[in-house]
């Protein structure tokens, strides 16, 4: 299994301290040895940050909690081999333009014999789930001839993560740079901050936080991770099936598919 | 104007050295101070470190001319805007997925009023070269159902670039991780290095480098520029219209368009 981290916000906004809890679970504190991958939108643009090796022994994954690149969206991911092996084209997240935008994917789960139709995007490694993201990309592609409204989309999501979710374990974070849509085939959290910001302090590592020194009032925040990073705040479980799409740190829809 | 750098080569080989060079010009020994951009290809997988601020003051740029990152194709730009405005999404290089392979492309020059059909690869950003790339891959997928080899493929890359070239200036480089093709509408230069390597200073910076302490007696090394980047060694200059097909550091086809 795998770890996902996920982070939508009203204001651009540096993950550095979720990114290091996360962190310490690739090879440390948590068996997710195999690779780790972060993108970050920048207007249109996207940061993508990957390494096949251990997140705790990444020069790369140094330099970004060092270094804090702000963004209003962002999807990260610890990689534990199961399907496809260890290398740069099976890390996560992985990224396909459609329609003039980046759409970044990271999943987190099992679909060991995940076959989607071979179409216009095709795999670049041999992971189920660049597999089952090329195949919902397809389906979207299919359905739209162009762009349409999150309203409209999520029907056609929400439809294909359940039967996704049919095929094994499918938690995934999605996003176009707008929007980010999360899916909960059987474990994710997430905690929005917003006004009074108060500390938190990390599971994995020791490092205590203090949000109120670091945000205007008007921030909102919300992170969505496999499961909750910090053990002094509220983090609101996911129920088995259910799926929240997210705009500038706030949940604008929300539904669950059997 | 841009400055544009890519590596062809037999064995995963760093390019430090030529990057360090390149770098100066973003901004201290030359004007391209609007953005810079590199990809590695590793396996299947592609690394893209980009910034729309100047190389000579980025710290990604920093992170990397500190740290070799290996590769047998690699595709570097740095950036003077002309069409489109300063940001993440209109740095080069571009990257697309075609056939399961991430292709990725840079271009020097300007063709201000051009205009792509809108299809399946769309541009995310602003520029006249992104909107080429899209076009060009759009124009390869309208002619091969399934992926060709570079013998089928170089009739219709070499005659998109005779087309692209009557709109303005087009020198560029395009690689799918394997071969790497490069054209120049008005300014190319490349140098092979294999055995016996001899030493090699940089125009841009002051720095000397022994391939000979690095390499060994069965490495063929292509650097392909805008400008030759060192003083003491023999490149070869393109002629306008000349176009190269490089696979692992050897020239396999080579032509030129009116």
């Amino acid at each position: 299994m795998c770890e996902l981290l996920g982070m939508s916000a009203n204001v651009p906004t540096d993950i550095v301290f979720s990114f290091t809890g996360l962190m310490q679970r690739g090879g440390k504190t948590g068996p997710h040895k195999d690779g780790w991958g972060i993108g970050f939108y920048e207007g249109r643009g996207i940061r993508v940050f990957q390494d096949p090796k251990a997140s705790s022994e990444s020069e790369v994954a140094q330099l970004i909690q060092g270094y804090p690149i702000k963004s209003t969206a962002i999807i990260a991911h610890i990689r534990q081999a199961n399907v496809g092996n260890v290398c740069l084209a099976n890390t996560h997240p992985f990224v396909r333009e459609l329609w003039g935008r980046s759409w970044c994917f990271a999943h987190n789960g099992q679909m060991p014999n995940f076959q989607g139709l071979t179409d216009f995007y095709q795999p670049i490694g041999t992971t189920d789930s660049e597999a089952a993201f090329c195949d919902l990309l397809n389906r979207i592609r299919h359905v739209f001839d162009t762009e349409p409204n999150y309203h409209e989309l999520l029907p056609v999501l929400s439809q294909a993560c359940a039967e996704y979710r049919q095929q094994g374990v499918f938690n995934c974070l999605l996003s176009n740079g707008e929007w980010l849509f999360s899916f909960c085939s059987s474990k994710l959290a997430c905690i929005t901050r917003r006004a009074p910001f108060g500390p938190a302090t990390l599971k994995d590592a020791d490092v205590k936080v203090d949000f109120q020194a670091e945000t205007t009032k008007n921030d909102v925040v919300t992170v969505i991770a496999t499961e909750p990073l910090t053990h002094d705040e509220q983090w609101t479980l996911y129920r088995a099936g259910q799926w929240r799409l997210w705009l500038d740190g706030e949940c604008l829809a929300s539904g669950i598919v059997d």
